[in-house]
């Protein structure tokens, strides 16, 4: 498999994720990093995404947890928190993945990736959220 | 005590701190995670925050050391500013306490800091500070 | 319900993850901070575990997450390998997870991360690993 | 030497680096805390920076590593590629270098700091990058 | 004030906190960068404590809030745990500034803070810690 | 390129850098994560790597500055301290790039990373290191 097969290959995996984020992380670094993007596509989607370890929800539960813990990734939570709710995470579960992480990485990470979780679900018609226990 | 009341403890003890920010907190969150709100509240507060080990003062001084350690936490950091100064901190002792953090985190990350108290100082018309040593 | 009563209800609900996890904890802390050792047992499991939200897998996967990207967490990583094998996650899936972090929180962190769960599983007989792509 | 005359050898080294920065800092830093302009200006250039151990263009690489792994520094990040540029790294070798931090500390960092040097490559006009490889 | 007489404020500033950790750290770093050395004893007592803008207790509790929060620091916990005793902070004080870390940098931060503490305590005599609340 | 074509590349630029890390990193992995020692000599090595965009020395001062601000990383650090004196790094720059790093990610960090140059250099019999400025 070539280079261009392997972007192609992490494109199909990126499209069963989110349809448009292929084309919008091409188009975003195609002046400063096109290289970028093609590590991007091709080796964490053509790759590491395409194994068969771990469905898409369990990896996004993980990417939720570390994007929480790393703080200042809004933007990838963003993304993700978008990802989450496309390979069937509810949003109660995706707000409850954020509760917990208090747990493990303090209130101010999961206060500041709950509030990215809220634009999101807000942009996508889904709140109030009602909670588990409610 | 209950679920209620622990709320409530915790409200008060946080009014001490800052008189708006418990029902700011609920509001901001009451669509997303209403059970976040309660933790900040009823645990934070009215356990964490409640026990007598250490007076107010001394409990925004190492909040303060590490939210600006973790760095992202911009939000917070303007709300644990505002809550130094309710418990008697000076503006002098807070810019002091974020150049005292360059040390031990560096300069970025104190520089970052000091922004956010250069906002809060300015909303509150504290500004200029007065250095300890002029 | 009472203090007494909260702890006792976090002892339950960590007895499902680790059955001897509980006792340890509060032997390890008994001189130098009960207090850690009771909110550890009654608000983080008697009060964040005990939520119905996300089932135990998904609370581990999360978990496995954030204290990779957190760094220097290797104690914790040890314990909660541990639990996430007691959960029903398989060596495969831990070792997935941790090869799936590397992609948000780098390779150093993975690595740090994959030889404490190495460590785990040799303690319990759980080595070789068979890849899920093998 | 005394204080000013340290502060003076720090504004020179500075100015070798970008001509404007020293001022801007200071000003900035005028009436919240003038100690934090004086240690970045005295300290870090007039002692640090001004060591012959190492040239400036290994010195902005070792920062713009820290910075991008750091994570939440931004605004120190448009500075220290601006520096980047005025001491000869090119565009190219600032994406390569952003694209090597991926591997180290994962592609949300890398993400964040490529779009920063994208808007400072726009600003000085540098866009498009031409890739190393192309 | 000349780069010797820095270094010898410095080192009685430090002297204050701890009698014998500026000979430690010189002779430490005496064969592999006695540059860093001079600039913990000069720039970081010499300058930064010796101002008066904090007394040394507060300097404590802020620095091991930084410490707990950035992980990874267990050597300069274990010195700053015992700079803290020096200058009057009690073993109650410092597991309690550990727990309160709890909230804001999570579980993992605290525990691995509060073993520290217990090893120092336990160096100098001091355990059992007297809860506050006991 | 196939996968295994890759790994080769991989290996050979790899063993530039340090000739025996090739096989060490395949051999720790083996039972618990082939997959990720593929990774790192594949992608990390036979992509990022074998980019021509910064020659090895660059490589490795942006390595160390990451490595030094992530922390709980002196594993890594002590492979990559090696790989630095093998690309031809001295010594005294090593630690001026320690040094350097306290200026952005504070003292305990560039403390850290001192003691693990340190003993390298001993393993190499390269101390006394001799100072850029003595």
């Amino acid at each position: 498999m070539n280079r261009e097969q392997r972007f192609e290959r992490g494109l199909k995996v990126l499209q069963q994720i989110d349809p448009a984020a292929g084309q919008k992380i091409v188009d975003a670094l195609a002046d400063v990093s096109p290289e970028l993007s093609h590590q991007v596509v091709a080796w964490v989607f053509g790759e590491m995404y395409a194994r068969p370890g771990l469905p898409p929800r369990d990896r996004q539960l993980i990417t939720l947890g570390i994007l929480t813990a790393l703080g200042g990734c809004e933007t990838e939570l963003h993304i993700h928190i978008n990802a989450a709710l496309n390979v069937g995470l509810t949003p109660a579960e995706i707000t409850e993945t954020l509760l917990h992480s208090a747990v493990y990485c303090g209130m101010p990470r999961a206060l500041n990736g709950t509030f990215v979780a809220e634009k999101v679900f807000a942009e996508r018609g889904l709140l109030p959220v009602v909670d588990a226990m409610a």
